[in-house]
């Protein structure tokens, strides 16, 4: 039978877990509504942010209740430490989908995003939400070969942002300097949605291995 | 006399207010190299990012070492977890100065500020300098008066923000696209260092006052 203090730890990462997809829906619910100029979906997002800001505050009040009653060392300091750190990285991911949701609302009836932009937005979308999946499953089971999976899917995001900005930089752009700025801004929400998804999973492989990856210097 | 707990932290306390002196020099050089297209002071922005990354390393391991052979609690707690996430976003404003000396290194020998953006630009460096200036003070004296006035100070960064984007929508704009989207991205560069400022001074708060403000739900 495992002790109360592990019992907790278990709770507060099913509690992560749960952030990831709660960060993950949110970022789903909000491309669907700036491809489809859905203002209701976009409120919807954004009044639910502070369901995450609510998690992300309770297990930041539980780790600390857990480091001032049991004073963790080693792997377990190590590892209620890196819990702080994925629920911050998580909570800012909720964050940059209610951008998006925003830039959706903002711009309704009309949708931000031009039809030959469709493709790369639901691609953006589809590896953030890969990434916040992987993320979600290497919390759960300390994976920390799929954990360094991440780093190189990052790259697929690099690329859609550099097929952005070529189409925004073209000739045939016609859809003017507002649309411009609004994919700029977008393109780099989920830039550093999936950014924040790559250092959690940083967090599982510095947990289980106790030592932080070069690639640790940006983020 | 104190003791070596308390000189430990009062040693942290130190190497924060040095990371604010850093970023503030970075961003202040990056903003230089910016309007002046100065390449050499770009590259040493860029290469003197690894100096702030590698304080950044040393904090977080000393508070690791401190947490595990001192165990602090309450106060203690909240200080050591508050010098954490400060030297977090510390080291993200760092390279956010960096992101700004790219742009004026990839755009090398030109300008990616057009004239008539001169004055806003040089009006967000201050801004962002004042912030930072204001944060590392709040860390030296823990003044929790000073770090709220840090919220109001932030408004002038969004007014900035807003006139940039005035520019860039005005029938006036013959910069092309290309600039538009830097500028877009700078934008968002400045604005954000100036959010992690706010949230240096929101830990100000927390750790004198043990509560969070409720401006704490985004950052």
């Amino acid at each position: 039978m495992r002790d109360a203090y592990h019992e907790e730890l278990d709770s507060l990462t099913a509690r992560l877990v749960e952030m990831t997809r709660l960060v993950r829906s949110a970022l789903s619910r909000a491309t669907t509504a700036l491809l489809d100029a859905d203002l209701h979906l976009a409120e919807s997002v954004i009044s639910r942010d502070e369901e995450i800001d609510a998690i992300h505050a309770e297990v930041e009040t539980r780790i600390f209740e857990l480091m001032a009653t049991q004073q963790p060392v080693a792997v377990d300091l190590r590892t209620v430490i890196s819990a702080l750190r994925m629920a911050t990285d998580l909570e800012r991911m909720g964050d940059l989908a209610e951008h998006v949701a925003k830039v959706a609302r903002m711009r309704h009836p009309d949708t931000a995003v031009p039809v030959e932009l469709r493709d790369a937005i639901v691609e953006m979308d589809q590896v953030a939400e890969r990434l916040v999946t992987k993320a979600g499953t290497c919390i759960a089971t300390r994976d920390v070969e799929l954990a360094k999976e991440l780093e190189t899917d990052d790259d697929a995001m690099d690329r859609l942002h550099r097929r952005l900005f070529r189409v925004l930089l073209s000739q045939d752009w016609a859809h003017g300097m507002e649309a411009a700025i609004d994919l700029t801004l977008i393109g780099r929400y989920y830039e550093r949605y999936a950014d924040h998804a790559v250092r959690v999973a940083r967090e599982v492989v510095y947990l289980v291995t106790g030592s932080r990856t070069p690639a640790n210097v940006s983020g």
